[in-house]
């Protein structure tokens, strides 16, 4: 559960109680099968930090079931191909990461030699036919970009524009250092629930009184189970808005409250009060920005009824060096409600399964939810 | 391998050699999952001891793939219900047991809170628009019945009437104080075998000899391959039946052939002297008991070629209290054959995959297997 | 790796570059199902040594998802059928291998009784009626063969001419002692691949320098990248042969090139000097017979991504006796050999997957690729 919304200008409660999705988009085969093309295959899908990456290597990678390779190259940019040669179909990257030790990509088997954009180049040791033309035979290549030090791919042969992908307050990042930052610490999990279950969680607070004590105490309006103040039924344009996100003292989101560092220098004084910012990059991503550090979670839909769920935390290195540095309490507070996001999905995920369910019913404050079962039937058409 | 009949008037064998139901009954998974609909979620399955539940709880039970909960309240009254909430569908009880600390039952994501007879009650944190009808949204309710202190549900809108699932010898049980019995023992084991094979095997003694030695010689009759005297070629209504249906000097089944107690006090004679009485309820379990305890046996179909078994030994409270009562010399006996059926089960499982095996066929001796096929053809209808 | 052809009187290389088999071949279950049925089920399939059974006694055997008994009676013949009894489908051989007490095989579960020709001829403790007739309860039987102590069965009712499957180099094989050799060490290792990646591998040596750095040490030409001399791009009928297969001073395929025990008294100066004998037996095993010793390794389809691959070393009696021998020194060979094949058909195995490889292209020198997968496209029909 995490909160993508600061107030707005009028009340964003539904105004009546429409139906989720049907029960079978949650563990049918078949329509699984279908969103990786429609959707996962469509869209930017999260690569990793460009920072994370040595140069000169590539890394394999799996994206709406396709087996690929991101290269990065001696100078840093980026390149990605399908990781199957043009001549039997083996892989080009056997092991999660390798080294290239010349510009060239060469593939294990038949030593087949490729170039950084994919060109091959050499065949070894056959006696070539005049049939053959090298031109037509480069890698499979995918879509690369990068945005705020993350590496995007795309699959599609016609990408969308990303400026169309991130949610309006992605603009919201600016005042955060984002391709300085570095990973200082990765938690990966495996979450037995569809993949559309985590951001249904993500996408409404009603569950943070039950679910999440530690993060209702820290963000007061999450414990009256809104994502933000005017959700409040008593809520008007007129009405003063709180003096801070965070409770009383707290200052990011921490077990104490305490900033891990110093905080970063260019936020402006709501930035700073707001306590989070949200970016949500559907359906790969989100990012959320406090005062001190940035966190970063994305998912991989592995089957049906299986999602990988990893976050990435990001500091600046000044930071991460600094004496004291206590990365600790950083890390439980998330941590802690991830695992408890973790487990409601798990829980939604089984219960959805009775051959009774055939859909669920929306509350007026889950207005967010409904806004992304849109873009999900948007997308999801062949 | 357990005997359900005493002797007949007349000769039971059939007069021919009729053929199995097809192999593919027995693995195909199309044919598992039309089954689970057309008999496991049509007949009253059992779902545990009533004695064995705490008032106040409820209970995760899995019917025909089905995730249900069984609510028991202060009184020892049952209610049943899909384990889904109908807002988004959770699981209401994410635990195998969970106590109830009032008389509701609350979902554990979102809070909404049913009472136990399935009304929506409570939607807490929610500013509800006016078209939202709370007695729209109540849990979605599962019949349930108890007999003999056994609880049963029945997934169907219309369950059959119980009286006509027992087999005619259910009235046999009126001596036993089923109700008071409670649980000394349980036994569960995932057999790799198709449900229907339990149930061949059970149904026919032919194979007593070769795979049940220990019982073969506890009852003499089994050894000879008959489930009762009148199956023997000599046999005529004139032949005076044997004395005992156990060996001389053996009085229950036990692996001395003693009794752990003091035997129930309104058997009769011939219930005494028949060492065994039986009682088979389609689909789902049949009961044995014998002169000073009770066996309850239940199955699960978990796939095509997976069915868990579970055996319950029930007895008089004041059997178990007793000074030197012996449960080993009880539970052993049972279970080693119940062990020898499962592996015989397995064999059988295995062997009829052959792709030229198309179906088997009946001996004269196999009338109940026969008679449990007409069961189930009548039943697999849509 | 392992190179099936001496050098031929012409050039054998591809004058064009055909496309491999369709990617689909390789994964989808309904392809590989289909090939069960048309390849598996229809050719010859390699059961074991003959020496390696015990007289009286029957065995398991999987061919093409079939579960038979393999049967050896007291002079040594052997008969197969399906490992089903006709009565309601059991397994007659429950276990890896069964000791046969008598010239009979009998059902554990009920005790039919079978004589060694698959005759039906005891069913214990039933009362028979007259519609009944033993002999159309008989066993399925399998066709079986053997061929230089090579024991194989066929699903088949009309199994293909064996002369017709072997290679036409098999006669090679005359004189080597094929009856009398005796299994030294197996070897036995599941890959996670099609079973027809493991034959495109062994088909063509473009791949040696790569993979095979000891073997391509051991035989000059395949550091080549050829299977044989006149695959050079210079080579012509005049060409003079190289004076050996093996590198100087090697006269086996071994660790140090050294023999393992006498060579084999007939072969031809050419065998010697060859080093390496193959025949290949398609769909289910090659031959390769050195000086001194031979290899048989044979593969099972597990399913369309897994394979079991298995390896017999086959000595004359008296090497295995004699002071001195080194085991070690024979298997470390080909067993770092065949590794190194396994890993490189799951590489791969993995690569073809992408959704936009479509099927590959072959090299001139990959003609013996070729030629199988003719073979393949011949068989693979319903």
């Amino acid at each position: 559960m995490n909160k993508p919304h600061q107030p707005a200008p009028s009340s964003p409660l539904l105004g009546h109680c429409p139906a989720t999705l049907p029960a079978g988009a949650y563990y049918d085969p078949d329509h699984f099968a279908r969103e990786l093309k429609t959707i996962w295959a469509r869209n930017w899908i999260y690569a990793g930090r460009a920072h994370d990456m040595t140069p000169m290597s590539m890394r394999r990678l799996t994206v709406a079931g396709d087996n690929l390779i991101l290269v990065k190259d001696a100078q840093g940019a980026f390149t990605c191909f399908h990781n199957t040669c043009r001549h039997r179909g083996a892989e080009l990257c056997a092991t999660p990461e390798k080294r290239l030790k010349s510009k060239l990509i060469s593939c294990p088997y038949h030593g087949w030699t490729y170039d950084l954009t994919g060109r091959l180049v050499r065949t070894p040791f056959v006696s070539m036919t005049a049939d053959f033309r090298k031109e037509e035979h480069g890698l499979f290549d995918v879509a690369v970009m990068e945005w705020n030090g993350f590496v995007f791919v795309c699959l599609s042969d016609g990408p969308p524009e990303f400026s169309g992908v991130p949610d309006p307050a992605a603009d919201g990042l600016n005042n955060w250092p984002m391709r300085d930052l570095v990973t200082g610490h990765v938690m990966v999990k495996e979450i037995a629930c569809n993949w559309k279950i985590f951001w249904e969680n993500y996408n409404e607070c009603l569950h943070c009184p039950g679910i999440h004590p530690e993060l209702s105490d820290m963000v007061p309006v999450y414990g009256r189970g809104y994502m933000a103040a005017n959700e409040a039924p008593d809520w008007t344009p007129d009405t003063p808005p709180p003096a801070h996100g965070l409770k009383d003292g707290a200052r990011t989101w921490s077990m104490t409250g305490a900033l891990c560092g110093p905080p970063f220098s260019e936020l402006t004084p709501e930035q700073l009060a707001a306590g989070s910012t949200f970016v949500t990059l559907l359906p790969t991503m989100f990012v959320v920005a406090h005062a001190d550090y940035v966190r970063a979670v994305s998912l991989r839909p592995l089957g049906p009824e299986r999602t990988e769920l990893r976050a990435e935390f990001l500091f600046p290195p000044e930071t991460l060096q600094a004496p004291g540095f206590d990365l600790d309490d950083v890390v439980s507070f998330a941590t802690t409600v991830m695992l408890q996001d973790g487990e409601a999905c798990e829980i939604n995920q089984r219960g959805l399964r009775s051959s009774r369910y055939r859909h669920g019913t929306l509350m007026p404050q889950e207005f967010e939810v409904h806004r992304f079962h849109e873009w999900v039937r948007r997308h999801d058409q062949d």
